[in-house]
């Protein structure tokens, strides 16, 4: 479709309309263009994408959207300029006077001097139509177009500012002053990924994190799993209760989740709008109240009592199902709900012993979320050598972690952390229904599409 | 070595001083104790490990780390507490005052009225020993204890550094002004590693970057590869020559290593004081001067001419070995150098034809530097669906490739890329040698320790 007729073309798309010598232009991102305070007339040079055309007698509206913004930018153009070539999909490089819209639609506008269309786009054969709004299902068939639609956009946006703020909530930039009781005012470390390793580090920086790929061979279709999911996972040294620990995981989610808030409102206020309707004032319900506490014990007693019928019959020792957490978070009237001291035998061996005999639990906790069930797991570690012993030789695995003993030989120390599921929060705050859907490129059982 | 025995010894070793009624002590990291301004005794917890212990007639000086900072806090006892319990490489937890030092060696010390011993070490046992500079080798076989010395310390606080630096380099944060030039003024995205991936990407957003960890199973124990690595890559659309691409690949190497050298600068120097002498100064002289440009033809033009003896033998269309890539460096006044324009015939499909024939080049380029040599790769890509469509002919990929042609028929754009290798940015900063130093856990050709 390119090649030498293509380049051809291109040339012959290239319109310039009459205008005096003037400085080179200032090359604008949409974003920048449309939080222009005094547009009176600036030349600039914007890039993007066709969203719409629109032809009227003597004038033609194009929206050109590079992915800096939800809104796009309207250039209006003379009739010199053909709308058979400005097609819906196509690049282009739109060069021209930025000036107040007399429409209260926009402050801004474009007022076109020249337009060159860079890559054209074959409406027959694109599969996303203009002016549809395509259903999630389909737009996975194409994970190398879907980010063109604005509803991707706008979830990866809303991506990428929760990963940047995530990323301040462990390192604070050395120049902003930090309250003294920030648990995280100190260097914090990307390393490999997985907590034994995070052990490791903390046995000499206090405060690490890592935030990256995880892979699980977790042979489940469901809206909440993937094969290769992001894991944000941190351990803090010198930590010596769950409720220091649950503090620091209510601060991650509420203080990213208000960063993303204030960064990318239209982007979020898009996804609560067409795809979660409710879900706003379910997330500042859930960010205005404090994270309630139970014990795994207690959840049980709750579940027991419940009206509804389980598929799988609440019992001490039993594992938590799907349905049980969706009974709980409702139960607890649709707060995030922290549940504590699970049985020793659900749990991995290094997990912190509670010594409550006949019960016989540990110091585990994981966060349970509206809409998606587990959102954090974490816990204090067995820093106690011969308590850690026990356990590996139970296990059979002493040979095999000598190493991780050893952190509880030399200077050992009183420590817990977490993970938080990185796709599962998105899904939480914006309400989007399958993971799929909150990830570039999902992977995930029968499926690696790209 | 712990469990009941050790948590009598544990209520053994809390010591305590007399001292009147105060409120709580607040929790302070080493790096702010070192930093506190008018250390007038302020009452205050600090907790460690000790890198040392002195002890005098009436007093006893022990050093306490936390990873926080190179410089460890001087803690001051009397001769109350006994200082065979405070051993080398134990963990504690002291409350004392914060006072002004009276020795000029550091501005304040902590005079300790409680000495909390919560991890003890048995120095018969670590492999750490007290006072003693271990060979990086020797280190090596110890990846879960090595980062307790002060040059792994100082290491990974600089990769720390590092990284939260490129994040800022990307994506500026919102509340900054940046200038107009500025590349990445725009959202900026995380996505699954890989440049086919964010060449996806940069057909919506126009700007986009990936940092994580990457795998080649290369079968090399030079001290430049690992089978697990980190990347830097970015994707830049409406990016049309090779000048425009350098100049955000030199941007990014000299931007993130002024915001290193400037916000831990203590770490920095121990590596080039006691690990690599010198590389202050040829450092300063890669900042202050614009790196160098030369064609591959070029480089093969230098390389004929020289007097060295090479094993391979330089010869146009012929790879550029190690050998050739440290000549260039040092014709080039030690100065990193970009080599631009290979042949097409050494290069992967998705690099944009020159059209130069006879020579056939591809628009790509590596930046070579001083010591590391490779550091970047980049390229223009190829946007035209023919020439793609060509180049995937001649590999028996069209198939495989269809949604990268995809890419190409939907509104292409001209665009560019490049990726950076992160270890060996690090060594090729502080003079670190081996790449198994500068990575927290390094797994390479049959090693993977931990």
């Amino acid at each position: 479709m390119f090649g030498a007729r293509c380049l051809l073309r291109a040339l012959r798309f290239c319109f310039s309309a009459p205008c005096p010598r003037h400085k080179p232009s200032a090359k604008l991102s949409v974003r920048d263009a449309l939080r222009a305070q005094n547009a009176s007339g600036e030349r600039v040079k914007v890039q993007g994408w066709i969203r719409s055309v629109r032809s009227q007698k003597e004038v033609l509206f194009l929206h050109v959207n590079d992915g800096t913004s939800l809104e796009s930018l309207q250039v209006v153009a003379d009739s010199s300029f053909d709308s058979r070539e400005l097609a819906f999909g196509s690049s282009v490089k739109v060069q021209g006077q930025l000036v107040k819209s007399p429409s209260k639609r926009q402050n801004v506008e474009l007022k076109a001097e020249k337009i060159e269309v860079v890559g054209d786009c074959d409406a027959k054969d694109f599969p996303l139509k203009y002016k549809e709004r395509h259903p999630m299902e389909y737009l996975r068939q194409y994970p190398h177009l879907r980010c063109r639609t604005n509803v991707l956009g706008s979830i990866l946006r809303v991506r990428s500012e929760a990963t940047a703020a995530i990323h301040s909530f462990f390192k604070p930039s050395s120049k902003i002053k930090v309250p003294e009781e920030n648990f995280f005012n100190i260097p914090a470390f990307l390393t490999v990924s997985g907590q034994l390793h995070l052990e490791v580090m903390s046995g000499a920086f206090t405060q690490v994190f890592t935030f990256g790929p995880t892979f699980r061979a977790e042979n489940s279709q469901s809206r909440r799993h993937l094969a290769e999911f992001y894991m944000v996972e941190a351990e803090i040294s010198f930590l010596e209760n769950l409720q220091d620990l649950m503090q620091v995981m209510e601060g991650l989610f509420k203080t990213t989740t208000t960063t993303v808030l204030s960064n990318c409102p239209e982007d979020v206020e898009l996804c609560h709008k067409f795809i979660a309707p409710g879900q706003k004032d379910r997330l500042e319900h859930m960010l205005k109240n404090n994270f309630l506490i139970i014990s795994y014990t207690e959840a049980v007693e709750i579940l027991k009592q419940a009206s509804q019928n389980f598929t799988f019959c609440p019992e001490w020792g039993a594992d938590l199902h799907t349905e049980h957490e969706k009974y709980l978070v409702k139960h607890c009237g649709n707060m995030p709900v922290f549940v504590i001291n699970y049985p020793l035998k659900l749990k991995p061996f290094y997990m912190r012993d509670n010594e409550d005999s006949p019960q016989h639990t540990v110091a585990a906790v994981d966060l349970l979320v509206p809409g998606v069930g587990e959102l954090f797991g974490g816990s204090l570690r067995e820093e106690r050598y011969h308590f850690l012993e026990q356990q590996l030789a139970r296990s059979g695995l002493t040979e095999a972690y000598q190493w991780y003993l050893d952190l509880r030989r030399f200077g050992s120390v009183p420590h817990g952390g977490f993970g938080m599921g990185f796709e599962r929060y998105l899904q939480c705050i914006l309400g989007i229904d399958n993971i799929k859907d909150v990830i570039p490129f999902p992977r995930f059982t029968h499926s690696c599409l790209l």
